[in-house]
């Protein structure tokens, strides 16, 4: 008999209702009485279990069944019954209970409730919890999500280089690699490192971002976008860091700044509706377990216009707000955490903030006509922060040479980049998105490191 | 007046029927007369340009328009025109044409044929051209067809991690990746480097695999798969391998080696319908300029029922062939390029090689009954040679802890993913396909150099 998954058995009840079904999965408790028990089986492939019933007169191991701890696998074949007056939909009246494999005392995840930080230290068993089922589901989701965004509106996925050796980053953030042996490097004849001997014979890295490529295909298919991981060294252990994450980053040509907020904005209310649709279930256990009102933050935001603002009109606000802040807001400098959700909660919403001081933001933003200020732009959203960073790209040749030289950004390995400038160069614009912070909005989880299946941090590279 | 993408007027052209329209993209060609000519325009958003009329009585500009180089970018306005008589559909008689960035002569990509190394050189300017328009188009529609296939059919899109200290293909064949100096390794006692000042404190590497934490994440959802970059540092110059490259790795809890081949040939199948249906343009333009009769063998292999065999029969027939091979057919032996040539043009279409000598496989494959062979399969298919390799995992925990002191596994980095085996262990099965092999499948190009954006191969690591 052919195993069917426990989702299509939510999916079609009433075709498979008082027929013989078979299903496999994962014990997550068992109860019993003398003659008859309930195992509640999950597979995964949906966030709810089925009920099993089994019987003493009915199955042949039943003190087998009946002694089964959590985690273990079984394959079951019974009769499928409704039963609407109860709380779960249907339960299977077992004719055959397969015990696949029976764990022990020794098995981690017990009947209990266990703190994330114990789970971290169990990553590769974590998805079986109901928790890192619904976060993960999400995840996968939410990654659909914007493949179908991006392909509905007509952009091309493109899978920008991870090893590279030039970085919109600054090559101090990034992660070199190399086959060279560590423990007996080949030195210059003045003892440096000899990166001729190295695989790529040069000095090479893993990428903090796939923007300077994905510009050079927005100038040839006008709508692209990056989904993929990047990395960044940062020495720091908080909860919105990790050394591997991923990041979308679409790249549009002739679109401008405000063309850009409209994409970003319409691409969020997208995803968030598609997860809304297609995990309602999870969504419900997170907000009741992780993040009250977490529902209603996702629909409020679908509904919302989100604001739109210039930095210096938020520093006049955060100014005049009569709070002690610990960071004194500055018009000519950056937005801390605490400014961040002061002015999303002042608007009741999500925030864009425009037009950056042009001396803390990157080299290859279009400087504005103030000559102050960049067209740059962040999307704050309440309790999140920070979600998508982007901004209009200096399109001239000759003003993006000056901002390098300016700012001592070194022009040779970005040649081919700064040369995008000269062949057919046009307005265009992209933002980048942290996949996990979104992941993070999405679920409620406040640490990355529950938002990403094995993360990276510091000191920490289990698995 | 709004900009729209030339699809949109493909699409829509009805609507935009005598219309005013704004569009914009780059230059393919001019050519003109005397008081009128035409551009040839495209933005990238298909693969068909639009032809722009331009009339010395319409325009202000007339002269700067006609001299107008390749590459240029351009805005035009004008009345979309439809012309179901000539060869395009339809024509923008300009009013407008506002030249954004001209290029010179200087501009790499002429009008006229550059080969596929040059173009390599200019990998940055590549994707304007047509062939690479073509082959990038089909790699972000394939991309998004594997993940509308796993996702209909309730698979998990796992991201697994890039940065690790365990893999399953061998660290010899992996990049290491480091924040320390290396210009001034730190050091141990034994004179070693001395990892524990390295970001993670322990040597790292850059993944070759998501297979073991697929199966994690398998043993916890049923049914997983994975897209994402791996790596090897092959020093390798062929035409077959790079050192960074995408890899698609399902694995499915359940399911034995049958099993797997029904998903493998179904999810095969519906990609090449999907990028048939999808990519009509690109397709008929890769067979005509890059590899005739790849539309029929696409459509061929829809169609077929793809042959399943076991590694012992096919050196049978290789040695009752009486073909003078290069390399001998051995039955305990692995399969040569020109076996698999051979086998797949035998059977006229798709082959599964299964059950393959224990010897030449890895450790956590399924040792069948025989004690010689394991639950492996190889997917060779006409022309590409082996797109998928996958096997039935060894699901026993004595049986796994067997192999890999046979096979002189060091157990304890994979502790974590041997423990699978004892906790809720099932029988499940996974394979691995190579993007850009299928990429190269569908295109027809034969390099994988021009079927991934920024190849990485020994010594290359150009942009």
């Amino acid at each position: 008999m052919i195993k069917i998954d426990i989702k299509k058995v939510y999916d079609e009840q009433k075709k498979y209702a008082n027929k013989e079904i078979t299903v496999a999965g994962w014990v997550r408790s068992v109860r019993n009485s003398k003659n008859f028990g309930f195992i509640d089986l999950n597979d995964g492939t949906c966030f709810n279990g089925i009920q099993i019933v089994f019987e003493a007169d009915k199955i042949n191991n039943y003190d087998e069944v009946a002694s089964l701890l959590a985690g273990s696998s079984v394959c079951v074949s019974g009769i499928l019954v409704l039963t609407p007056e109860a709380k779960q939909p249907f339960e299977l009246k077992a004719t055959k209970v397969k015990i696949l494999n029976a764990t022990d005392e020794i098995y981690p995840l017990q009947k209990k409730h266990h703190s994330v930080e114990f789970l971290r230290d169990i990553a590769y068993l974590r998805p079986r919890t109901r928790l890192f089922n619904a976060v993960f589901r999400v995840r996968s989701v939410a990654a659909y999500a914007i493949h179908k965004y991006f392909q509905d509106n007509g952009y091309l996925y493109v899978h920008t280089p991870l090893i590279t050796t030039t970085d919109c980053e600054g090559s101090d953030q990034m992660f070199k690699i190399t086959t060279l042996n560590m423990d007996n490097i080949p030195k210059t004849k003045d003892n440096k490192c000899d990166f001729k001997e190295d695989l790529f014979n040069k000095k090479a890295y893993i990428t903090g971002s796939g923007q300077l490529h994905g510009e050079a295909f927005a100038l040839a298919f006008s709508k692209i976008y990056t989904f993929g991981p990047t990395f960044r060294t940062e020495n720091s252990n908080t909860k919105t860091h990790a050394n591997e994450f991923w990041m979308i980053e679409p790249e549009i040509a002739f679109c401008d700044l405000d063309g850009l907020m409209d994409i970003e904005e319409e691409m969020l209310k997208s995803v968030v509706q598609y997860v809304l649709t297609n995990c309602p279930v999870e969504i419900e256990f997170l907000d009741k377990f992780v993040q009250n009102g977490l529902k209603e933050k996702l629909e409020k935001l679908i509904n919302s216009n989100f604001t739109r603002i210039d930095h210096k009109d938020v520093i006049t606000i955060l100014k005049n707000s009569g709070v002690k802040w610990e960071f004194e807001p500055e018009y000519g400098g950056d937005i801390a955490k605490e400014h961040e959700k002061y002015i999303t909660k002042y608007f009741g919403g999500p925030v864009f903030i425009k037009n950056w001081p042009k001396d803390i933001k990157a080299y290859y933003m279009k400087v504005n006509e103030d000559n102050e200020t960049v067209a740059a732009v962040d999307l704050e959203v309440p309790e999140a922060g920070e979600l998508m960073g982007g901004s209009q790209r200096e399109e001239d040749y000759a003003k993006i040479l000056k901002r390098c030289d300016e700012m001592k950004v070194n022009k040779e390995p970005i040649d081919w980049f700064l040369n995008l400038r000269r062949f057919g160069s046009c307005e265009h614009s992209g933002f980048g998105m942290g996949f996990e912070r979104l992941v993070m909005y999405l679920t409620g989880v406040d640490n990355i490191r529950d938002s990403i299946p094995f993360p990276r941090t510091p000191g920490s590279c289990q698995f």
